[in-house]
């Protein structure tokens, strides 16, 4: 699939500060980034790094004095992602677990697994295909939590989240990774571009990690799951930041925009049938 | 109900302090204390005072110096309570309920109904019946909370339970009483002495404001209904605590009990049956 | 002192609902209320109540059907206030203070004085007149805490006060009731108008017991100390909210004023002198 | 410096489960493992993993039935530090810091330092000199936090033990490390064994990003800072817990041992010298 992403920013800093992006499509052998372009007005001096592990592509501004910064990032991303049938996954005990995703299993700062575990239990514990504990808890959080643009904050955690019900994708992200951990089910965050995203933004969900798969959970339901464009995948959120600010530096005005250049067809989990969408 | 109560109780104390027990048999017209005495030894000075607004009886213990205290209550008592049919129990909205139970209805330290808002009423909103949604909620508690002694401590609040779903019934009561308040319903913290309670202790449970009585609920389902001595009712545990301690000093062995002179016939509710029992 | 006070009100009401207004000038003998006007438009039934132990005044709206109610109190009060001097003033034991007190001895929902014990025995346990105790940890918040609107919002509490270093008069308020409590001097959440408030509003502070009188501190040093018009006082806000709100409701534009009628000489307290000022 | 080092557990298992240990020295260039060995009875299959970015060895124990684990671990480990002069040491900006120490840098579960941010600043951010801030950081972390043990949980975070002031070694290098990072110095959490500390068990402290080494402090001051022999380092607690426990185990005897085999010169850092010590 093809997908042209952009997201024009602005922050008004105040003196000398530091910004760290985390906007760039992730190049990845199943996404391409056929075309790119990033530009900062005034001129400041940028740096593209990449993280630790590669699952992140930061750029560093480094901002000397006062100035009202606006950001622009376009690319042209050509993405696969892969469908896989679910109905003889068997759980996987952590005896067999890879520790590539140990991180992915413990509890942290926004998803406090150890703090759901009977509640996710008690819910879920009874169901033997883990695929299908990954849809139940997707759904039982879609129709218990209600989308509520600045219901939350930057403090909020799936602890808040799963007896506040009412939160922002992010929210809903965190509480997905929270009950799967506490199911012994790895999960990660992802954020990324995703397609005609209504109201427009950066987009947050989750993955969990089933048969050998990072696979892709959207309990708020507003994007087809094949219309993802991945920016960078962590623990939660706190690894995944869209921007980190040091200094006085106040963001403001943002713009955010997913399109698909060829026929698009947007596709959605069906609890009954079970296929999962994950991106290599 | 004619009950004999005792409570024994021993403190390390380490120099000056004061201890305020909360542990006498509450005196009112449908509570009749028979008998009662109350022992320190060694001596210290003891005053009984009573909270401004007859809900308690304070014992206050003035302590000069280092000693081992044991202390020693016993009561015979002879308790009354009513039992009232909810078959015809209509919502009462706010605007008619009477400001004395104002206190009951607000958020309190332990029972932060605010934050509970939506959980409750996602669950228990639809029900018509305000009796009926107190007898719901509470066998929703006495379901997924599971009691476990030592699973819980005194910063624990309904918060923590309605996630982490264990507890003692101190917190089977938070949880009560932050629902019912999530729901207009006005609930107050009720501890008392039960009949013949396993693990022996002090117990705690909650009172709904329903048809102008204060109807007793106990989602622990360890104790029978008719069978409690009541000490005191407050918006949480923190207006009702059996002891506060000022000063360096350390609780230890603790021996309550709690036993019918004339033949007992536990009573607890049917959910099935809408009878209350309010103890006035 | 004579003071004109008004508080002019907007809530938008979708439905069906009923507000708890906390906003009318304590009549007590301290403070005399000589003239008095409330008015809601469009028409609804109102009631005024008074608290069980009569520290408030309610005004309870119900409101039937959908409405934009425009509320209206203006009020001339005649109040007058204590100046003691404090030079000599003595701690006094918990096993001396009147059991009256003893509610605003303990913890409350956003007084959490038990977590805060260390903090404050470690900086002003050493300090042995309570006047100074309560001047010196007044003085710390206003040098630590910075008056930032829109920086906490309902949930915020002592406790988080007490690291995040920032609030608005409510938080200065409960931060300095819990490190009172934490020393064991009672402390109290006091809500008023203020003479000449900038950013106009509704005001709260905290009062201290000290020698038998209620004296009133400010950590924002917003207020005079003499400029203050009662409305309530209680353990902390969620005893004393302005408005208590059930069903749809949003409030939106607030006007606030409060002006001296004769000659009025600012008064504050000087840490060096003793003197406290009390309303009784 | 050469130590001899050892570690027995015990854990009570009642049916299928899993232990991830982290309890082995660490393999680096200057810290040599000269002799292991490491047994549990009875026999259970156990793997050697190291994650994925070489910081800690894992034993993952599979334990097909009911139990009782008997766990040992012995080895002889050479460590070598190096001691560092930060006198003329400047702050690094985030605009000049390697990719690689972002995640040291950032809020983690148990290291809040978005919330410490104005504290931390208040307190420490007007001293010049990096090294000189995390020393009087560490020195104001012993002389406010009282080690006390049984006195925290693993829900400790630092933002609970910067008001409660008391914890046990987790929970000062908790507080260290979101002070650190409050003030834009990188930090991260170290645990190992410490040359005959007592109480005996495994011990924790923290590195901060000086001059491009992590330099060690320990606000316990508890354990000598050349006395230690690394098992792991992380974020915090969350990344580097002893056992990771996976079904229906009990954790109980624990026994550390710590001793230097050739002279040991006990060496902690002088506040007043400029010295730091670093494990490579």
């Amino acid at each position: 699939m093809k997908f042209e992403i952009a997201a024009d920013m602005e922050y008004g800093v105040t003196g000398k500060g530091t910004i760290i992006l985390n906007i760039h499509a992730l190049r990845s052998p199943n996404q391409a980034v056929l075309f790119e372009t990033f530009s900062v007005e005034p001129y400041v001096r940028t740096e593209e790094l990449t993280s630790a592990h590669g699952e992140n592509r930061f750029i560093r501004l480094d901002i000397p004095k006062k100035a009202d910064l606006r950001i622009s990032y376009k690319a042209t991303v050509d993405t696969s992602h892969k469908i896989t049938d679910h109905r003889k996954q068997k759980p996987v005990p952590v005896a067999r677990l890879e520790p590539s995703v140990f991180p992915y299993l413990y509890p942290s700062r926004y998803c406090q697994s150890d703090k759901l575990y009977r509640l996710a239990n008690n819910k879920f514990g009874h169901i033997r295909n883990p695929y299908v504990q990954v849809v139940k808890l997707t759904e039982w959080i879609h129709r218990n939590v209600e989308y509520l643009s600045g219901s939350t904050n930057s403090q909020t955690s799936a602890y808040d989240t799963v007896t506040e019900q009412a939160g922002v994708c992010r929210d809903f992200a965190h509480l997905g990774i929270a009950l799967c951990r506490a199911l012994s089910i790895p999960a990660r965050y992802f954020t990324g571009y995703s397609y005609k995203l209504v109201p427009q933004d950066f987009h947050a969900c989750f993955e969990a990690y089933l048969g050998g798969d990072w696979v892709l959970f959207d309990a708020t339901k507003l994007a087809p799951l094949n219309g993802m464009v991945k920016i960078a995948t962590g623990r939660d959120a706190a690894d995944t930041a869209i921007a980190n600010i040091f200094g006085n530096i106040t963001g403001g005005y943002i713009q955010v925009s997913c399109n698909a250049i060829d026929g698009f067809v947007p596709h959605n989990y069906i609890p009954s049938e079970m296929k999962g969408v994950s991106y290599l």
